[in-house]
Formats: C-alpha cells, sequence, structure tokens
C-alpha cells in the first residue's frame, strides 16, 4: 500500500471511532474543523497554505501529509507548495527538516495516485 | 506482538539500558519520574489524568499511551479517559488530532491485554 | 492594581473584542472553551488539574493564571496545587520553572481577593 | 508611545546591534528573512499570512505583531486577518487565546497609526 | 533597578518561596538542577553552552538571562555567546529572533554589572 | 539494514530531492545548516553538543540521530554524550525519555559501524 493510501485508510478507520465515541468535546472539534477550511473572507487557497505551513512549524508529519492531500487537491503547483514550505522552515528552523524530507516524499507519491 | 506489548517490551529493555548507563542525572530523573505519580495530596487517579494530559498536549505518542496504560491499571473508565483527552484536544488543538487517533487505538488494544 | 486584578480586567476586555468580531471560527472555539470544563464524566476538580497542568507544560502564563483562578474558586488547596504543578515541572522540564514562579506568585495573590 | 511605536523602536534598535556584531550566521539568517517573503511562486499576501498564522500557532507574540503590521501595509482587511487567526487558533488550541487578545489590541492600534 | 538586577531579585525571592513550600517534587528537581551543571564528563563551560541554546530553542527568556549569567560569570567571550546563539536561532528558527535580542540586551547590561 | 544505515540512506535521498527541487530558500538553509557547525569562536565538538542537545529539547529523533553521527565520528565519548543528554532531559523534562531511549539505541548500534 502507497504512503498516501495508508495514511488516508488509518486516518479514516480511527476519525470513525472517535467520531462514534462518546466525546461530546472531541464531536465538536471535528465539526468546527471540518469547516474552518472552506471558502471565507479568505480563499481554500490561503487557508490550505495556512494549514500546511501550521502543521509543518509544529512539526505533525500526519497533520502535513492531510494538508498536502488537500493541496494537490485544489490544484496548487509544487513550486507554490515548496516556496510555502520553505517560509514554514525558516520560521521553525533546521529542526524542521527531517518533517520536510517526509512530506517531500508524500508530495511525489500524491502526484502518481 | 500487539501494539502494548511492543511498546512495553521496547520501553524496559531501553530503560535498563538508560539506568545501567553512567549517568547520575538521568537516574535521578527516572527516580522522581517513579516517585511523582504515588498518592500524595493528589490521588493516583488526577496524577495519571495530568500525566496523560500533559503528554497528549505535548503531543508525545509513547507518553500517552505509557499514561493510558496506567489509567486502565488503576480502573478509570473509556469515558474519563475520552473526556480527558478531549479536555486535552481543546487546550493542543487539531494539531493533536493525529496523536489522539493513536492513543485511541491503543487504548482499544489494552482493552483486550 | 493587583496582578489578578489586571489580568481579569485585561482578559474580559479583550474577549469582549473577540467575540464581537465578525470571527465565526474563533466564538466556536471560545463557546466550546466555555463548557469544556464543567462537569461531565469527570469532575470539575479534575478538568481544572488537567486545565492547569497543560497551561503550565505548554508555558502559557495567562492559561495559568486563568486556571490557579478558577482552582481557588472551587476549593483547591495549595498542597494540591503544588502536587499538581510539580507532576507539571517534572514532565515539562526545568523550562517550566520561571512560569512556576509566576504561578506561585500569582497563587498567594489569589488568597487576598 | 504606543504598542506599535515601542514595538517598532525596540526591534530596530536590537536588530541593528545583532547586526552588527560578529556573528555570520546570525547576519545570514537575518539577510534570508528579509528575502523570504518577498514575492515568488506565492504573492506577498499569502507569505504574509503563512508568516502571521505560524507565529500565532508558535506563539511569539513579537512575531505576530511583526507580520500583523506587514498585513496592514499590504491591505490585508480585519475580516481576512481574523479568519487567519481564527485557524491559526484551531490549529494551535486554546493555549494561543492569550496570544491572540494581544494581536487584536495590536491589529487596533494599527488602524490608528 | 537594571534588568539583571531586577531578574536575580525577583528569581531569588520567588525560588525562596517555592523551595519553602511543601512540593517534595519541586525540591528535588531544584536540588537535581543546581548538580546538573556543575563539571563532570563534560566541563562547566560546555555544559553553560548546552543550558543556553536549550533555554534559546525552548524560547524561555528566564532561562536565557539565568544561562547567560552563567556564562559571564565563568568568562565566556561575546564570540562564543553569539556564535552559540547563532547555531541556536538557525536550529529553532527565525521564531527565536525576539529571545534573540532580549538576550543581547541583557548581555550588554551584564557587562556592565 | 541497520538503524544507522536506514537512517543514513533516507536522509540522503530526501536532501538530494530538496536541493534538486527549485526552492531557493530551501537551498540556503541547507548551505547555512552545513557551515554552521564548522569551527569558529567555538570548536567542533561544543557545536556537535549544542546540536544534539537541542535537537533532544525540541524532540526530532532524526536530528538526533544525525548529531549523534557527528558525535561518534569527532571522537565524543559516551560519557559525554550521556552527560549532555542528561543535562538536556533535564531541561526538557520527562516528555523527552522516549527521544533518549531512541538515542540510546541508535548510540549502541554507532559503536558497530
Amino acid at each position: 500500500m502507497s504512503l498516501v493510501e495508508s495514511f488516508n485508510t488509518y486516518r479514516s478507520r480511527m476519525n470513525d471511532k472517535i467520531l462514534n465515541s462518546d466525546s461530546l468535546i472531541l464531536k465538536r472539534i471535528f465539526n468546527l474543523d471540518t469547516n474552518a477550511y472552506t471558502e471565507g473572507s479568505l480563499d481554500v487557497k490561503s487557508k490550505e497554505l495556512i494549514g500546511l505551513t501550521c502543521s509543518l512549524v509544529l512539526r505533525c508529519d500526519d497533520c502535513v501529509k492531510y494538508h498536502l492531500g488537500k493541496c494537490k487537491e485544489i490544484g496548487l503547483s509544487t513550486s507554490e507548495v515548496n516556496e510555502a514550505m520553505g517560509v514554514a522552515t525558516l520560521v521553525g528552523g533546521t529542526i524542521v527538516i527531517p518533517h520536510l524530507r517526509r512530506a517531500f516524499e508524500y508530495w511525489e507519491e500524491l502526484q502518481n495516485v
């Protein structure tokens, strides 16, 4: 199974379990999360770039993968994604680089999906 | 080997190596860590909930696993654990969600141990 | 003006501005935040200890102050609060100590309010 | 002196000292930082939104102030800035809220400069 | 009162309160902290550089101030301190820069004590 | 393949991809990173100890591995490395311990390369 497929499968399976649990707080956070990235005062592209770079500086590989998937879906180019990740790496420091490696690998796989 | 078993095996093996090393600081930190979660002004349950949620907001999967194991051992219910993790996710943000997925998976496995 | 009074005044004034802004996401996060610390599967005391210690390991002075105020309000003792902060300092490291100093100062002032 | 003025004055004064020091690494980081936010594959607006939100999730008040100043300069609206900060608060959690308060205060002052 | 004096005064006063509290965990952490920076396999200079740079990447102004004070005391030169802080800024990213400004200011004041 | 070999292989492969991309910011960060650890006002040993401990408190396993590899290369002893990691664990808290386990495992493997 590719990186993309295994990420999506695990994510869906566990999100279902979380949403089927009795935790009201978690359900509301998930609901809020779904709505937050839709078009508002900012367009979807700006919001996904925010989601991607915040995930990268906070060094959350799975969050980066999720937003890379969305960036691909909405048609962001490799140059745009790389430049955004460049700014994030500058802000977050060289400590971000290992996460950048995994992001590059995942983005490459996304081109073949 | 289950997630629980492989976590515990690796943890024990490496803790032994650390404690058999020549590092006095590390030995004292480990000793302090063992004592900190015993009953004092707060009961063990309150302390484990603190350990679990601090681990979750700091996004340390292994620390979360360890405290989930203790929460199970001392008889915390799924509702209690989920609510604690809900508060932690609110405090720490959606960046905590991937760690929450792994926490739900591990808690599920703990029920079958 | 005391630390407690100036913290509360500024917090209320700015929260009003945030809630009177046009940001739907922020309004929903604030609403969720208010509800999360009410009694559920866990009692209010456990939740405030979680709020306090998560704030301390994440090193957010204002969040610590807010939860110390709530801990005082619901009748937690100095020993309970100190022990919770001791566990948090162990989890978060000596980097937490400067925040602990400010927490001790604020807790002391809270006794005189 | 206003918040804006005192921030800018201190920042300029200390940046001069850093750049006049003998540290080659620091000079190169500062130089890179200046260039990173100019138009490239992404426009300046997208980059400033990235700078602002990454600063907010990493909870750096001074970095937030700097990017709010730039956002004002390039003509971002209050709605756009608030929505970006809403997404960042969701990603980073309620721990971001105290920084959001200071960001709202600073943005308000920027309107009067 | 200078930055150095006010930092030291507040630090001593609050450390006394913490050590006079009933928290055994905190007392042991403070004791461990005092011992950790004495000469062992590494000399004091190496340990203070570690303390300084770890404090800087974790963005704790008070911890940075404390270690700058020690670096001055044991005779580290401005070039050595600046180079160490340069590496830390590279590792931790531009988000470290505001803390660097305050570190430069404090180091300058330390020269006049 | 050993931990050391698989780390180095993946790191080299992905670094090549990043450097062959069109991102000027990333290229400049990588270039700066290479130069920062060479001898200057501080010797290479001091700089590698800084790199190692900053990586550990920021809890970046891959960064820790990289600097452990360099520490081995330049002849640091196990006692020196362990003591540095002890100080870092004290600064960063027990949350660092899972990363310490993986660091001990990797250091052990490095002795057999």
